[in-house]
């Protein structure tokens, strides 16, 4: 008996994103997304949702100097991290070492201060405890480089080419907030009881997690590697649309037309996949909406954000494992900023529930496990 | 802005416990849960909670041989348990072991036998963690005792006695399960996005966290100690009332009435605390009662759940740093039924939210950070 998924519920108020589902809209404190994606540095966009307003260039570069200065993880929590599980998979580390930051908590409300260093911390721990899983020894930050490019410096150990950054940058931008998701609201309701940043981030990272939520990007590129040539595509669709398979990368709870994140993941894979990738891409993505429309014409399905995402991802240099958990680093932003939004004029968030079982009914006379 | 609390929103139905707060009453399973907890072992509990039936002794019997097989940690979760940071609290030990049980998961939707191993491992897990935080030895699990002794057995290192054991057990039974509460439903939230048993329980427990919900029990034995004796309880009241504080242990969101956990807890108490102790708690809840009627005769405020679980848990002899996460070892029944309850006919959660920022507004022409 699971609960009805809120459809259509309004749970409260937001002023940090406007999703317009009908539209296909997105804008991050009224700017539309995908320009943001353009022109924002990742410590850009962490500005721009705490603070409301874009940054001047020195207020970005003074945040992105307090970011780098926070990615050393404290000596208390890394020999943990160094030893967690070699079977863990990497969404599971990430959700695990958020929790290990969190050491000694007990302010509220927290502060834009509190929330930095897990935004600063998380890329590099996921990198240390990577490889650490691996038998490959830690990389220290670079405190010269931004956000985005230590991310891959820390994971890889030599200094990333500028195209790859760019276009991780521009993803880690784009779907940095997303309105009221099931991890934001996990996020929300955990700090509702007035806990901490580590629990919210963690409640949010395991909610993430679900392949219905975040957990599926990786399973674009294996469709893609099975579909394998641009030609293939039509016939792979239908033979997986007639064995009742779901096809991956289409389809959104609450978009009815293009996510506009998808849009803008298209020019980006444009721009930094391999021509021979980007045409199977589009292929299967021409192939999957003309048998997706002829199957229900009535309700139309679009591709989602994970569709060319994998392929951007792909061509950052991501292993396929750690697509979920990149997507979840470039959220760190926005659970942080819905954090701060819910710990100001704070009420706990607990529903109702209709019971629906057997009772009222008394333990039987004698009866006693004791 | 934070998110309006849902207040009255039934977001679904549930076949486990049915809260009447207009009445006072509790049912599990429709069983009072007053009398559940003088007749079941905290096994029998988990096996009403999963099969929705009393056990027969045998059933019992063999859930409790299942639960003490499961008690070893795996050895490659254990390096990393054994290491964690010494500052942590328990509660944000406890956080953690849970997510570092959760290794290499896909499965969903999850079984019944998924769910056993965390709540068998979670108190030897935080008894191991909190004892290598202070530099002491781990104590093996004793397959020869039931779950509750077990857990004092890890912590301390001698079998405990009867008495403490009883009481706990009651404790354990008594709050196993409670509706659909914030914890519960960030379990639930989670599980919904086809996520796992680990990431679910790590979402409740970061709930759980925060002192709006189970973490305030030991600012009931604080404030016990402030007052000191029973007869400085009526000023002792009305001082901390004119400062404005918060009395701990008073006031319920959804109970209109007295919570039957709490009379139950008194009734524990009573049993088994010093009959000093008893006596103060008394005064003080008698105190603190008359002076909140007095100040607001239209909808008096009646003891919580925590007031005399906090007596009931001194008495069992655990330290009060351990309350909260207590709390959270016993409530692992109830998030796990509720887990698998929201896996069979899940539907992703996933609610609305309006917006209420700024624009839309384009980003100024020749605006650029990159």
């Amino acid at each position: 008996m699971g609960l009805e998924g809120l459809d259509g519920v309004v749970v409260g108020e937001t002023t940090l994103s406007d999703v317009r589902g009908a539209t296909g809209e997105l804008y991050v404190r009224g700017y539309p997304a995908a320009e943001l994606s353009r022109v924002l540095t990742y410590e850009g966009m962490v500005h721009l949702l705490f603070q409301g307003e874009l940054p001047h260039p020195e207020e970005a570069q003074s945040l992105r100097t307090e970011l780098a200065r926070h990615r050393e993880w404290p000596e208390e929590s890394l020999p943990s991290l160094e030893r967690l599980p070699r079977g863990m998979t990497p969404m599971e580390t990430l959700r695990t070492l958020v929790s290990l930051l969190g050491v000694g908590w007990t302010r509220f409300p927290p502060a834009q201060a509190d929330l930095l260093p897990f935004i600063a911390r998380a890329p590099g721990g996921l990198a240390r405890a990577y490889r650490a899983q691996r038998g490959l020894p830690p990389v220290a930050p670079d405190p010269s480089l931004g956000h985005v490019a230590n991310y891959l410096y820390q994971l890889e150990g030599r200094p990333p080419e500028d195209r790859r950054v760019r276009a991780l940058e521009s993803y880690f931008v784009l779907v940095a907030e997303h309105g009221m998701n099931a991890s934001t609201f996990a996020a929300r309701v955990t700090i509702s009881t007035q806990s901490d940043p580590a629990s919210a981030l963690t409640a949010a990272l395991s909610t993430l997690k679900g392949p219905l939520h975040g957990g599926a990007p990786s399973l674009v590129s294996d469709m893609l590697d099975r579909v394998g040539t641009p030609q293939a595509a039509p016939q792979w669709i239908a033979d997986a649309l007639g064995r009742r398979e779901r096809l991956m990368g289409f389809g959104h709870r609450v978009y009815r037309t293009e996510d506009p994140r998808a849009v803008r993941l298209k020019e980006i894979a444009r721009e930094v996949a391999s021509p021979s990738r980007f045409a199977l891409a589009e292929a299967v993505e021409r192939a999957g909406l003309a048998a997706l429309r002829a199957r229900n014409p009535q309700r139309p399905l679009y591709l989602n954000v994970e569709f060319y995402a994998a392929v951007v991802l792909e061509a950052a240099g991501l292993p396929p494992e750690l697509f979920t958990p990149t997507f979840g680093l470039a959220r760190l932003a926005g659970y942080s900023a819905h954090i701060l939004e819910q710990a100001r004029g704070n009420r706990l968030i607990r529903p109702e529930v209709r019971y629906a079982g057997p009772g009222p009914r008394p333990v039987p006379v004698g009866y006693s496990l004791r």
